[in-house]
């Protein structure tokens, strides 16, 4: 069996005409996807799905860098790709002549993960399991194998990697079971966009409580008492029970994150996330030390295991939040994974947008297996949207996301919707009044 | 005067055919340029040329990234444009939908660079001035309106970039006068790509010194002991007297870079460059701890402010090699001489490729006139390479360049290679007999 060929789509939604998915940084995202099928010529039509998160302008770049990567895949026996996992990773990341535009990150690494998480997609598949029961029945040499030291030894050793899972080996049968039986717990930012009115939040907060959340996040960053009215109107419709995030996308300096967060301290916040710049190791560390014990996490734009070693080598975060696309896919999922279990630093992966609940209920359900062992303090992000266009959409059921059943990584788009939202002339983007320019 | 509209170009030239341009990362780059020609409506013809370095496949990405982002100049008045270049730089980098596939980072930003050092081209060329004649004639607040001081105010306000440069101004014309007469000196990288064979080393690092050069570069990173030989090779045949830089081009993890280091410390070597991931701060600051008095130089893969601000907070860099294309373009090259300056790290552009020496002599220049105030110390890398391929080539005389004096930023391509080294149908690709695939 081959990779017979690559075929990429630009899928947008027109979501910026609602205000979902609105924060300080991001207030019109059109969330869209840079889609890519691996075919191949199995008789039964076995195909490997992959899809990189974007807001809408510039999906077009990320197919072209698709376009550019999938020579690296197209032709490849599937039996010989799958079974040197990390040898695709390599020849991915160093390439030659792309690796010059990243390397291994901005639009090249966004590509990346299409493909790697197509090609894992492709595996499960193959395999007849879902992702998160792949990674945790294959083997700790297998795993590590495709994790790429190199720059991070100094931080993480490949005899660490193995130990950190041959540690939790004994025990994975029972945690199994327990994932299947209770789900994994998530927190909603369904009911905290920035753009939603003031007057609609302490409703939807409460809304959400009843559903069975116990973690809720709201967006700040944006004027000062503003945020903080947002704040507590919330947290005056939750209680005082309830963990209450805060996320900032990004938009202070460092000296004023501070002084924010003090602001906003009375609401008793969980975490702030993004309080800077996610290039900032150094501001991240200066605002944990003067902000604890409100705790600092950031992650989905942390563009690779590079930047999250010096995060967690500086102690300079308490919650880690990967993103399964800006990392590039799963393989350097599970390096950052394996680096958060070394420090000890919780994994909470970001998800929304579209797909991306979809691909990190999967991460966090392997975390839990094969590597932490614990649900304490994990939450998976989730955002109540778009999931209807996936073939095996995600089940939140009282605050829980259910462990997926259906092989593979839960990523393949619905045909109709890669026909209705095609952009730009899908039926969904021209029957829209106010199509964006 | 308005931009009517913006025309791009894939150019590529096959320089993987001579090793030329190879080391231990990069075997076979095809030099090549991502390049846009901002057209106006003046009846002389008056255009901003501007270009991003690539090294080959994925050229066509930088370009499709370029059309993404042009939307905000073209249309643009002129005036209005130049008037508020810090605005240009703020609407490019924080696109509500574009910023997503960095932000300040790889393909979306190497792509803003084409776009930026367009305007200031065109922005030099109304003026009639060489851009850093334009740099440094311009009043302290009109540079300081052109720097983004997000995420770096906690280690260079405003008033303390004001403070900079109002320190230099009363000297900034004996200073020119000395640049006129004297030139920037130059540093060569043409005498020591590691494809070249051992056997040629010796006599290309004599000319070189017989050119007038009085520090060269060699590429290491390949096997220890061959590093070793042609380190001993190129010492030998330039004597004590000269500056030999080694580059290793992020081939090592932290600690085999200090092993490396201390093995090839009998040479003498003035700094190492890139021993590891350009991402790893933390990583650059343990390597110069452990070998110093060898410098640590790093930057032509330095995505941003906000890394070179946590390089030098951090102590982790001797010699900042900011790149013209990597960090956006003029703009945040300005804010990272400025934050060079506050922190006493000389500044020495990487350069070579395709263009990258047309533009980093004028940022050389102006930094030496309007900034650090001195040339101690300071480079500007030289590679004797394509300059043919220029309106307004380099000239390096007796290991130093000539002030330019032609308006402009040096960069346009000459019409005739923009048609035969355009990829993939030009001429100068159909006529190789082994063009790339």
């Amino acid at each position: 069996m081959r990779i017979e060929r690559a075929v990429t789509y630009d899928v947008r939604f027109p979501t910026s005409l609602s205000g979902a998915g609105s924060d300080a940084m991001n207030p019109d995202p059109d969330y869209s996807a840079a889609y890519v099928v691996l075919e191949t010529d199995d008789p039964g039509g076995l195909a490997g799905h992959g899809l990189t998160f974007t807001i809408g302008r510039g999906t077009e770049v990320c197919v072209a860098a698709i376009e550019a990567l999938v020579p690296h895949v197209v032709g490849a026996p599937v039996d010989e790709l799958l079974a040197d996992l990390g040898g695709l990773w390599k020849r991915l990341v160093t390439d030659s002549q792309l690796r010059w535009l990243g390397p291994e990150k901005g639009v090249i690494h966004l590509a990346t993960a299409a493909i790697v998480n197509a090609v894992w997609d492709l595996y499960a598949k193959r395999e007849r399991k879902p992702l998160w029961k792949l990674l945790s029945d294959l083997p700790p040499e297998r795993l590590v194998d495709c994790v790429d030291f190199r720059y991070i030894k100094d931080a993480l050793t490949r005899e660490e990697a193995l130990a950190l899972l041959r540690r939790s080996a004994a025990t994975k049968a029972e945690r199994e079971q327990r994932l299947l039986a209770e789900g994994f717990p998530a927190y909603t930012t369904s009911a905290g966009w920035i753009g939603y009115p003031e007057a609609t939040l302490p409703a939807l907060a409460r809304e959400a409580v009843d559903a069975g959340f116990s973690h809720l996040k709201l967006k700040v960053g944006g004027d000062p008492e503003a945020d903080l009215r947002r704040a507590r109107l919330v947290r005056g419709a939750i209680g005082p029970g309830i963990r209450l995030s805060l996320d900032a996308n990004q938009v202070w300096n460092v000296g004023d994150a501070v002084a924010a967060i003090e602001r906003l301290a009375e609401v008793d916040p969980y975490w702030i996330e993004e309080p800077t710049s996610p290039d900032d190791i150094v501001g991240h560390k200066h605002i944990k030390d003067a902000v604890a014990p409100i705790k600092v996490a950031t992650g989905e734009h942390v563009q690779n295991r590079v930047v999250f070693k010096q995060l967690l080598q500086l102690g300079a975060i308490d919650i880690c939040q990967l993103d399964c696309c800006r990392l590039g896919g799963v393989n350097e999922v599970i390096a950052v994974v394996l680096l958060a279990a070394k420090f000890g630093v919780p994994v909470c992966p970001h998800a929304g947008g579209v797909g991306l609940c979809e691909y990190a209920q999967h991460i966090s359900m392997f975390d839990y297996v094969s590597v932490s062992g614990t649900m304490d303090d994990r939450v998976c992000e989730f955002v109540d949207h778009l999931h209807e266009h996936f073939v095996d959409p995600v089940r939140v059921v009282g605050g829980r996301y259910a462990a997926p059943a259906a092989p593979g990584y839960s990523i393949e788009i619905r045909p109709e919707t890669l026909s209705e939202f095609a952009f730009p002339d899908g039926p969904g983007w021209w029957t829209q009044e106010e199509v964006p320019a």
